[in-house]
């Protein structure tokens, strides 16, 4: 039923190595979410957005993740992710007070609300154990 | 009129040589547009974003603008301040090749049309002489 | 202290049996629910979207909940309606995978967070007893 | 064609008298522009928007353009439509200081590049001859 | 750490002086909550959206709030801040029902879901007990 | 340079037959013109959208087509892709009437100045000389 076939394997096995590396335990957890719904969907998430855009080379995993913090805090709308990304930022090498300062400086580009929820999903994430 | 006063001119300092490093001409250019309309709001925006925010130590000026070109091209409602920030990325040592991978990316998070719009205003910066 | 007049009638009887028809009974409690305060807002719901713009000629049920669908997984930010509406699709006769391609390929448009959270809210609206 | 009739003739009235009051000129022009598209649709607009809502007690005109102008800058996706409010706002009475000053908090909402945007945008409607 | 000097104090007082008038207890509590997190963010919230936006002259607090409310429901992805700036609007002296004048507005220029989002939060707040 | 390889030609080719049949010659336009900036872009661009997402079975181009065309035109910030897609709806069987049905029926969920924009983007297309 599903399109994808044997030769997607290594955009698949390169963005399945990406995404455990960036998002650890979280990014899989989305991927078996869609198992039931859209179980393509988990696939290509792992395929374009992992296999295709994150492992580029001429852009390191620490700016790629400033970036996603950036823009999903900007959007406002999906809180869900960019929780992942705050953890995410931290697993490939931000520090706690770099995560802050990037969501802070949203309040320039989209707003204080925008900054302020951010900083509230940063203080969820910070507090959670370790992933 | 204005209620700026001499307690906030060591902000305006450090923002208006802030803005100068970040956007160089093209920063001035907007203050001075706001000159016959609401002139302090050209200060304010020296103050606050560059005098406040860009110059606070735990994120550097590269990691700043990379937040701040994913977060217009995300939003894809600010062509003319992405352009800015397109421009100051350079200025604060983003590669051309960085800037490009940073509006690629966004196309996960805000669709190909905010990053196909990044890119063209990309094009543009990048074309134009060195400021 | 409402404005309405004999004269709307026909337009609110054209849009509450074009409401029963397309969200069932969980548009009757969106406008019930605004009883208590702003009971004209609920009588323009009926009126304006569903007496004016549904009932049109020119366009069937089915392709109107696709881009009814579409649209507000797209913007992201009004979860509680993409929910109705998706119920809404089945109800006109749309299948569970045309919404999960619909939703899908928002990803493309507003970004893979837009498409994952309409999923998830198609998952909850799946799995709820029939309405 | 149109599924207008004689019912809906008070509505039209009143709004269209509002919308000439309000919008002036521009109004009617947004009307007459979609007379070979969608000439439908600029009954409903005089209709709903104008008929329906400016209409109402409760809210005077001068506080429904404070709200219109604030959201209109504040999405930054309809500059055309903010033109025309703020131009509107001045007909129903707000001074030009005002305007500046909803735009100006604009940027506390939705971020420095929307207040900027609406700020160019009155600037333009402001140098404008009276219409 | 804090960039915050002498200087800024004048801001800071005007600003936690409008911020109690304008939000009361709502507005510091999200100061309180950001002092773990991002302290520094919480001295500017009250320096520049307090201490420079509302107290300037020109528009009055009542004009302000309906600006915020306007905006905060059109964006309709910061309902925390919406609920404060409802609660505000009363606190300056808007009613209820010019408030919900106001988020029915919205309908217009932001679509039925921001409005009826708008409506529901604004229930909740004149469902609390007075703050 | 890119990360392209023999295992995506199925893709590639699926796609690029998909883009030339749905956006004719203004799909191949677009890809062209991020061949000197981001050419990995312009083929990632026939791949995903179009290799992977438009040519899965489970929804037609013609429901594919309402889809995309809403969630633009809600979106508001996207015109140039708006009109592309507008171009790609007749392309696939729409027609005019069905449209304009489309972009009207976003007044409801994005407010009144997104449909207008819509119909107005719509207008130009429908000038244009058939492509």
């Amino acid at each position: 039923m599903t399109q994808v076939n044997a030769t997607d394997d290594a955009r698949f096995e390169r963005g399945a190595a990406a995404l455990s590396r960036i998002d650890g335990e979280a990014g899989q957890k989305v991927v078996d979410s869609l198992a039931d719904i859209a179980p393509d969907f988990g696939r290509m998430l792992i395929e374009f957005p992992f296999g295709d855009i994150y492992t580029r080379p001429g852009l390191d995993l620490r700016a790629r993740e400033i970036a996603t913090i950036a823009a999903l805090a900007a959007l406002g709308n999906a809180a869900p992710q960019l929780k992942v990304h705050i953890q995410a930022g931290l697993n490939v090498g931000l520090s706690q007070q770099e995560i802050v300062e990037i969501l802070m400086q949203m309040a320039v580009y989209a707003g204080f609300p925008a900054a302020l929820n951010g900083l509230f999903a940063a203080r969820e994430v910070f507090a959670a154990p370790a992933r």
